[in-house]
């Protein structure tokens, strides 16, 4: 009885301790196993049970088309001549990290960054920002100064809205400047950058709203809201954007535990908008002035508005106390860009059921950033600290706005730059035309034939018309006899015979071509 | 006693089914237990105990520091503007793929792929490549016909060798021509755009070697290679770019099985170069004329060769039966392109032991491709083909050559391209230069100034002579009242009042200041 119930007992406990080591390896298993038969059903190409890929890219991804890759170019080309015009210069990292460069740097987001699998060798992770990157690469090089622009792709799993232009995989163009300054001259400059960009992109009326750090502190220290709970009111603060006002109320008294008392004086301050004056006033505020915190804060936004007044940025920049950026390594001065024109829809706020509280519609931010004194010290094994300022601009939602645009418009996008269509009007010319192209080639001249033997005419000048080339070189027995070249203007279908020469001064023949036009349109008109 | 030996039969089957569950995950705990310790302790900065990061990039990666990038985007610049003048346009793809999208298209490289971690949701890899990507976004686009280039990153889980420019994280140029078109002439493109990129980057005489797959294959035949051994007998011959004929032979001979008598006939071909004159000799060759692939491969090097003539590149092509590219997907015309001259060390072939047999030493490959008309069907759901050819430019290596060639060369690289530096002569001037670099700004003229408030004028000048700054704008309290600017020329010391208005015509003003520079120097003269 004894031996049975022993027997019973641990028996029992075995099969116990057996299903605990299983459990979680098969709660796992299951999910694994049921994804797997998901994937293996989608790929069943209906009953015929063949198995075929999924063609796709991965989830929150996509690819570019030419056309999408002509306005990128566009936007890049904006926005880096005016980084270089601010006399910037330009690195690059590797796209992975070693997965401990990241750690700590990003708070809750961590979860969202990619792992590489385990395959032998180092743990590394996908970057998530070039921010991180950026501060890695200063202490690893033991560099005190720098003014560079790093334009590449990061990776967040985050829930892609493609529509609204965010991806897991996305552009950032940061510039930033390291090194320890005079208070408030780069961070000056980081905002008329800023203000450039957006201007030259020519994407509507925008505004960029300032604030720092050490005031967001200081006013929540003088309202009465305890030291350990500055982050997580200052994240409740963020949702003013896209929350009224009694909403994150509501969050800081009912689920925060803030009183209701320090609320309401939070919700006085963050209310103000304005410009140096606002600076000025709070700087004669009782309440605000208990913060030596504060006071600094609102001193050098002072200094920043004289600096900005120098560079004609004023019209658009706006103190805005309700300003707090999410990341944590800000220190000083932050800022935020966003369009205000309700004419561009597909950048809405995320949550869209919400009644916008102004008259101008948000349509999200397309630029942010600031003053992050402590990142690069985290790297040093001393922790030398290296001062730096930057801005990274949002260049999906800028590319999804010019997209729409360039939908909208009737101008058509060339995705090539071909100047010169080879041409023949005649059959079996092949061999004359890979002569020609061959000068024009070598020439620079950008050009083109196609890849037949025999075209037909027609079907050479539609390819023209398709991909916008503005001049054909025909080829015909004629033409070859004389050593010319009939040069047809694709849109006004004037013709013209050139020597071989000629056709080769290029610059010069465009004009001669541009003069012609213009005479035959004249000749018309009588 | 029954009950006791069930009980310890029970007991015994139990632990060992405990022991067999946990078997697995404890060996793979143990190994991550000590890659953790190992990790930490590399971490632990000598005795101290104080935990550090380890400042580095991931192994077989690199960043690219402001010169390093100068020179980068010198070389690309001079690609992208051949694949631009040859009418190319450009793609983007993501830098990770689904995993089974890279399935079965490198044979024996895939385990080379980086693959990322399962975080729930897709199997996903890093490319390998840029043309498997290219052809999966055919397929899924179902576009039949496109000329495009695509310059991007792609990632190999190789031995690194980054002297020698091999990174796990790498550059690919690839230039595609996909399309159903008459024989030879995309193919024919492909190798004058190689011809052009290779002259342009002035990397010294290089030599590109064709061949067709078709002819591999119909000499194998011809030889007696068994159909069996076709791969493995071609992967034998891609080595004779690095070994001498007798360790090829005796590769296949002894480790791979063939007869002697047949890699004694394989022996004869492969020694063979030459140009168009070959192709027609092989046309007569009696066995070659056996194999009706053969034939087709060797009319298609004589048409080929037809069309390089017309486009003036043949004194750089070999026909060079040698030649047998790794990649599994090639199906015709298959070419590499090689730097000749010795001055260039540091891409020394791999086995850097075995002498060079010929008078020009090999080093390394800078370009190569071909003919790939079945991969793109691989991904179509119904398996439709679309034929194509294409080149890809080894970058990294040529970055390695212009690398040493600018740390051995006398002229300074700029990393920069400030035009202007807004300086001052006395203190206090801050808000004077903000207004004058705002002028320059805003008309599009490239320029800084110092971050402080008075910089001494020494360090201001200090800066331009290192940044390679060519103009100084001096304000100082003359300058002011007087309203002008004292443009200095760095280089030659010269000085010139100049009013703000003219300072902002830049253009114009710079070849004033050039006759300026040379009239001083005249007159220094007499």
């Amino acid at each position: 009885m004894l031996c049975e119930c022993t027997c019973f007992i641990l028996l029992t406990a075995l099969i116990d301790l057996v299903h605990l080591v299983l459990f979680k390896n098969i709660c796992f298993k299951i999910d694994e196993e049921v994804a797997k038969l998901l994937e293996l059903k989608a790929h069943l190409g209906g009953d015929d049970g063949k198995h075929q890929f999924v063609l796709k890219t991965a989830k929150g991804t996509r690819d570019y088309n030419p056309k999408q890759m002509a306005i990128r170019e566009k936007v890049f080309n904006t926005i880096v001549s005016c980084f270089k015009r601010h006399g910037a210069e330009t690195i690059d990292t590797p796209v992975f990290e070693l997965k401990e460069t990241l750690t700590g740097k990003y708070g809750e987001d961590s979860k969202l960054i990619y792992d590489l699998k385990d395959q032998g060798g180092e743990l590394l992770s996908l970057r998530y920002d070039l921010t991180v990157p950026f501060a890695r690469y200063l202490a690893m090089n033991k560099i005190t100064n720098i003014k560079r622009y790093h334009i590449a792709k990061v990776y967040r799993r985050d829930n892609p809205a493609m529509t609204r232009g965010r991806y897991r995989e996305f552009y950032q163009c940061d510039f930033d400047i390291a090194g320890q300054y005079d208070a408030m001259i780069p961070d000056a400059e980081c905002l008329k950058i800023v203000h450039e960009i957006l201007s030259e992109l020519d994407l509507g009326d925008f505004r960029i709203k300032v604030n720092d750090r050490r005031i967001l502190d200081g006013m929540f220290a003088v309202c009465g809201v305890p030291d350990n709970m500055f982050r997580t009111i200052c994240s409740t603060v963020d949702k003013l954007d896209k929350l009224p006002w009694e909403a994150v109320k509501n969050e800081m008294v009912n689920e925060k535990g803030l009183s209701e008392e320090a609320a309401d004086q939070i919700g006085v301050y963050v209310g103000m908008q304005g410009g140096m004056d606002l600076a000025e006033r709070l700087l004669q505020d009782q309440k605000m002035c208990q913060s030596t915190q504060a006071c600094a804060g609102l001193t050098d936004i002072k200094l920043l508005f004289s600096y900005l007044q120098l560079f004609q940025v004023t019209d658009k920049v706006v103190f805005d106390l309700s300003l707090a950026r999410g990341l944590d390594y800000y220190t000083g001065i932050i800022y935020e860009a966003i369009l205000t024109q309700a004419g561009v829809a597909p950048v809405a706020p995320e949550t869209s059921n919400e009644a916008p509280t102004e008259e101008c519609v948000t349509v999200g931010s397309v630029a942010g950033g600031g003053r992050y004194d402590g990142l690069v010290g985290m790297f040093d094994p001393k922790g030398r600290k290296v001062p730096c300022v930057g801005v990274s601009i949002g260049i999906e939602r800028i590319f999804s706005i010019m997209e729409q645009k360039a939908e909208a418009s009737t101008e058509k996008i060339r995705t090539t730059e071909v100047q010169v269509m080879v041409a023949a009007a005649q059959k079996n010319l092949l061999e004359e035309r890979l002569r020609l192209i061959t000068e024009l080639w070598n020439a620079g001249i950008k050009a083109e034939l196609m890849y037949k033997k025999s075209p037909k005419l027609l079907s050479q000048l539609q390819h023209c018309e398709e991909s916008g080339i503005p001049l054909v070189a025909i080829l015909g027995e004629q033409e070859l006899k004389n050593g010319v070249v009939k040069l047809r203007n694709v849109a006004t279908r004037d013709e013209v015979d050139i020597s071989r020469a000629d056709l080769i001064l290029f610059p010069a023949l465009l004009l001669l071509d541009h003069h012609h036009y213009h005479h035959h349109r004249h000749s018309d008109s009588h």
